[in-house]
């Protein structure tokens, strides 16, 4: 019933076999299982960078648009008409650049995902080495009952078992640590975005009142644009509005930062699991890959800064 | 020094030519300068729709990414990750449907320009007419200064000159009263978009804090997820804000009410002008190609609806 109720897709029961099958699948598919693991989240930071690009093409295509409307607004020979869409332009050109931060911001969440990616990866062939081994097991029973070699697989697969339990540690911790990360980032970004894009807008609104509408009868002359200083002032705020803006966010509880670099609570690891915790030598740890995801401040203000500066 | 502070492009001085050549201009390039009235604007309308179709898409790959999450979140086996992504999931479907909402509300405000470069269009064979006999007349002067066909011409570009007068009335109206109608229209849709997406986003955090991200060792189990309700009662909050959601805009003041459908301003035309603006009839009012920018209500909130609803 609560699954009718979200977003996720459908046909998702024939994937989620039932625990018992386990085994026989890692047989029959190993390969299929293994590409598995990292394989949605792979595909999710795939579409997300068309998500980005997306984003991208939005900006440049608003630059193109503010530029071509001062143009036409001074083709016009309307002195009203070629201030008004000159300054019209200039928040336009803003709003686009707004954009194009969101996407930027967007690519560091992105890489936060791809660390959530590459511990799947590298924690695969653990899972693979365990079934392995278990694997080989019951088929030497079957075969050789007594064989000697079933008591060095044993001792094998304990190593295995344990190298694995840490490997699932590990993921886990860094999963739920990188989601936490990854969303708050993104919808920190999604915020920003438009109390930034809401200032621009709102004094896009006030500068349209400066436009007379009034209609003509043929012949009437065009009053001259009186509204220059006005006009100017509206730019003026919008820069200081944008400059003074601060993020004001809730924030996201972080309960991970005992996490180290070993992917395991800290304090533990020295308060004993050490030996179990070192076995996971071969899992390597996927945050040295990480830019940090501050936000940039690019070209941000620029438009209404060349705009109000006289 | 104004213009170097202005989005307009940089060698705009080559394209305004001094008054005094405009006519030898359209001697000689009259094609060009045909092209030229409603080139600019007809440029802008198709930049205009490439940014539209980088939003649709925006909005087509956020919901395609909602999905993946959810599926991705229910894979890792982790039932608190399981119901948080999915939740996220459906926050996020939505924030692609506000890109989406954007793009139609676009459309509108684009197909305001639409009027205003259809005007430009029809009124360009009045200028280029009226220039024609002009220039006809100016010829036949230096020829046959004492043709008899002069003072036809002369007639001729009395009733042309009256015409263009209109023509220019109705263009200056049109013009004035679409650039405030489509520029009101797009930044209401900028802060509506940007007003939900807040909403949305800002749910979206809350809904992080219910995934612990304290780290395990390995061999421990974690707890079953306990806020199944608290996410759920998230989604509710969101959607009932949205829903609950209004425009709050300052109004962009209209003066452009008694702009009849002749584009002239109909108390005037009543009052005696009529003779002139009549002699418009060839000026097709491009006002009834427009589909009417109200804003549009789509699949809005449904994605939010079908999650909390139980």
């Amino acid at each position: 019933m609560q699954r009718a109720l979200s977003v996720r897709s459908k046909n998702k029961d024939s994937h989620k076999d039932p625990p018992k099958h386990r085994l026989q699948m890692l047989n029959s598919l190993r390969g299929v299982e293994r590409a598995e693991l990292s394989r949605r989240l792979a595909k999710l930071i795939k579409t997300e960078n068309h998500a980005i690009g997306a984003y991208e093409s939005a900006g440049r295509e608003r630059l193109s648009i503010a530029s071509q409307l001062s143009d036409w607004g001074e083709s016009t020979n309307d002195d009203s008409l070629s201030d008004i869409s000159d300054k019209i332009g200039v928040l336009l050109s803003e709003i686009g650049e707004q954009e194009d931060l969101f996407a930027q911001n967007l690519e560091d969440y992105r890489s936060i995902l791809k660390q959530i990616r590459n511990t799947e990866q590298s924690v695969q062939p653990s899972r693979d080495n365990k079934n392995k081994i278990a694997d080989e097991i019951q088929k030497l029973k079957y075969k050789e009952p007594t064989s000697p070699k079933l008591v060095t697989l044993e001792q094998e697969l304990v190593r295995a078992e344990a190298q694995n339990l840490v490997a699932e540690a590990q993921l886990t911790n860094i999963t739920r640590q990188k989601v936490k990360e990854a969303y708050d980032l993104h919808f920190a970004a999604t915020i920003e975005r438009a109390e930034k894009q809401i200032i621009l807008a709102k004094h896009g609104r006030r500068l349209l009142n400066y436009l007379d509408d009034t209609p003509v009868v043929p012949g009437d002359v065009r009053q001259p644009f009186a509204h220059g200083n006005d006009a100017r002032q509206v730019l003026a705020d919008a820069e200081h509005e944008l400059q003074m803006w601060q993020p004001s966010l809730e924030a996201v509880e972080v309960n991970s930062t005992g996490l180290g670099s070993n992917l395991m609570p800290s304090e533990e690891v020295a308060r004993g699991t050490s030996s179990v915790a070192d076995t996971a030598g071969d899992i390597a740890s996927p945050q040295s890959e990480t830019t940090s995801p501050t936000h940039h401040k690019p070209a941000e203000g620029t438009h209404l800064e060349q705009a109000t500066a006289s």
